[in-house]
């Protein structure tokens, strides 16, 4: 498994620039952080501190504590959203720790207010351990509203985002993980609009089985896709390949239904759609093997799995996590509106259709302007959070976790 | 002990608004929270995103995690203060609980942003063990700068602020405590001054022997008080009483060089100064036991020990914590100033001499205004906060803390 490639989507919501940025311009951007906590209402005069502070902030703390539901209403923290990491799997560095982590958590912030209009704060937390960092969460329960991992490598990363969504009545969403996976799905959604392919006849090769490639695939089959044949760096993950890790043996059954066995060039053999997620490059002449004009989104960054122009001698759609390429799948299209949608609707959980809905809802954003150079919107379109919003709050409703 | 005098004196910032503010005005001014995080930086471009967030940031990342100081520089985290509060003991209400007291340190957090410029979030704990709330801290030290305490009941709240003290290796500061020491401190100078009076030939009955009248009774002592008379609910603290807690034992054997024991009239006779953080009112005629010309600070909220105008007919100066009366002490005087210094200093801890610095600063700010009726700067004085922040950073320096 990489923690590479998952975070690395995250990393190029870039367009080339007209001169390059410099050393000097980001650390110049980055001086006293990139957060600034202020008042909703200015305090300048006495009455208006009396207000919000003492004596008048007793009445609303006094009506919280008879009935708790007011807290969502006079308070920040149900709209508030705290960006979670270890520093494990940070970008494309790995595990750096927690504080060399933060510009990005601060970063992620700055993006849920831009797209999302959602406060956010990050926790970064020194220490890795799973039930700690729970525990920690479970604690600081009433102080936020939601919990965004992020940058957490994997297998950690699957257990702690089960236990934290058994341990917390709030939505809880890995990015790396889900946003990708949504994004995917957004833009596998506009190729086949664009080629007037259903998905579910197709058989998609996910190449890398860490955070992203699990969830990748996950979605893929919730939405129906015909078949996965998912690659990790040993081969094809298959029942019969020992030593499998829990979980990739959980993947070994509910995916190659195509019953393939060995590596790479076996796997794309007739295949219709790769999906590289593994931060490792492959030979491009091994798309010729593929099915006739298929798809190819090669995600890892800085070094996409296949150079975007190679891949497009083969491939009748080209995707990258790049911005100085076409379709660029980049999560800032997914997270801010699916936990604007989820806090909007009060929901306790972000369920498989509330993703499925953003999904869908990104794809429609671009309908109208599809192209196979352009199976996404890009990464700075603002209509893309408030209809992923709406999307996914309605979608909270009909699962009735809201 | 009453858990209720000190966070009343924080209650009271206010001075008599023309008409009297009504709870509609008060739940409107607390719809939706009242703190928002913003970026300092907008992304409005592609170019803007590569600087803030990828691939630019992955340097600034990269840079702390080879140095982990240069995160002091480029993370908001070396100025950003948690306001920490377990909901034991908020402002007058008692044990409310951790989500009901969120709305008093949003609260807090826009004080601290409008007097201090700092940037400030509330975490507020669904625990009250000491340990688990050390634990909590320490797991996210690298996300904050300075720790203020808020609202923890006693005598838990020392046992925690001394905890916390140890495990973390920046300031630490329980604002009940010593936010309230230091204005009444800077008070007493004030009315000292006044009055031409030395405060080392003065007694000092402390009516209170809670979180903050231990404080005050320790700040007096470091600033060189003559003596110190306290009491609880039981009367005069002193060296024979049985059954005394630890921490009065200890205050036990600092105090009452005088030896007294008894109750109120014991300890008021012919003493110079009254100090009433008890939360319990007394009868005003007691005053007349005191020595000539007392100074009488009767800072229980919203009813003070005695009546300001009762007071008056016994004492030269008069204050309480309330806005609608002269000399108000209201730690939003203190507390903003005493944070920004120590971050400003890179103070690893907030020493006494910190705490005396903060006091002699806001005495300092009123020195030319003073009077009977003006001991203190009103808590809205723009001045007080810097003035208060440069001598603290001063005195961090001076004690080699920074």
């Amino acid at each position: 498994m990489t923690g590479t490639t998952m975070n690395d989507l995250a990393s190029s919501a870039t367009v080339p620039a007209t001169t390059p940025v410099t050393n000097e311009e980001i650390f110049v951007g980055h001086e006293g952080g990139k957060l600034s906590v202020g008042a909703t209402r200015p305090i300048s005069d006495p009455r208006e501190l009396s207000i919000a502070y003492t004596p008048g902030v007793a009445k609303v703390s006094t009506a919280i504590a008879e009935d708790a539901s007011l807290a969502a209403r006079y308070t920040w923290a149900n709209r508030l959203v705290v960006v979670v990491s270890d520093g494990t799997a940070v970008l494309g560095l790995g595990d750096i720790g927690a504080s060399a982590s933060l510009p990005v958590m601060e970063g992620k912030s700055v993006l849920f207010k831009t797209f999302g209009g959602l406060d956010s704060i990050p926790l970064v937390l020194d220490t890795t351990d799973v039930d700690e960092i729970v525990e920690t969460l479970v604690r600081l329960r009433p102080s936020y509203g939601a919990v965004n991992l992020e940058d957490i490598a994997a297998p950690r990363c699957f257990e702690l985002e089960d236990k934290l969504k058994d341990a917390l009545d709030c939505p809880v969403m890995h990015d790396d993980q889900h946003g990708t996976a949504i994004v995917v799905l957004a833009a596998l959604r506009g190729a086949n609009t664009v080629l007037g392919r259903d998905i579910s006849k197709q058989r998609v090769v996910v190449s890398g089985a860490g955070a992203s490639g699990i969830a990748c695939t996950k979605i893929l089959q919730n939405a129906g896709v015909g078949d996965v044949t998912l690659l990790d760096s040993k081969g094809i993950v298959h029942v019969g390949r020992p030593g499998l890790s829990p979980i990739k043996q959980d993947m070994a059954w509910s995916t190659n239904r195509a019953g393939l066995s060995g590596g790479i060039a076996e796997a794309l053999d007739g295949a219709d759609i790769f999906l590289g997620l593994s931060g490792a490059t492959i030979d491009g002449s091994l798309l010729s093997l593929m099915a006739d004009d298929p798809i190819v989104f090669a995600l890892s960054n800085p070094d996409p799995e296949v150079h975007p122009e190679v891949a497009s001698k083969f491939a009748s759609v080209v995707a990258t996590g790049r911005s100085d390429f076409p379709n660029q799948i980049n999560n800032v299209l997914a997270f801010p509106g699916v936990f604007r949608g989820a806090l909007d609707a009060g929901a306790r959980a972000i369920t498989d259709n509330m993703k499925l809905a953003a999904a869908d809802a990104i794809a429609a954003v671009a309908a109208d302007e599809l192209s196979v150079d352009k199976i996404v919107p890009s990464a700075l379109d603002p209509r893309v959070g408030p209809e992923v919003a709406a999307a996914v709050a309605k979608a909270a409703t009909a699962d009735g976790v809201a």
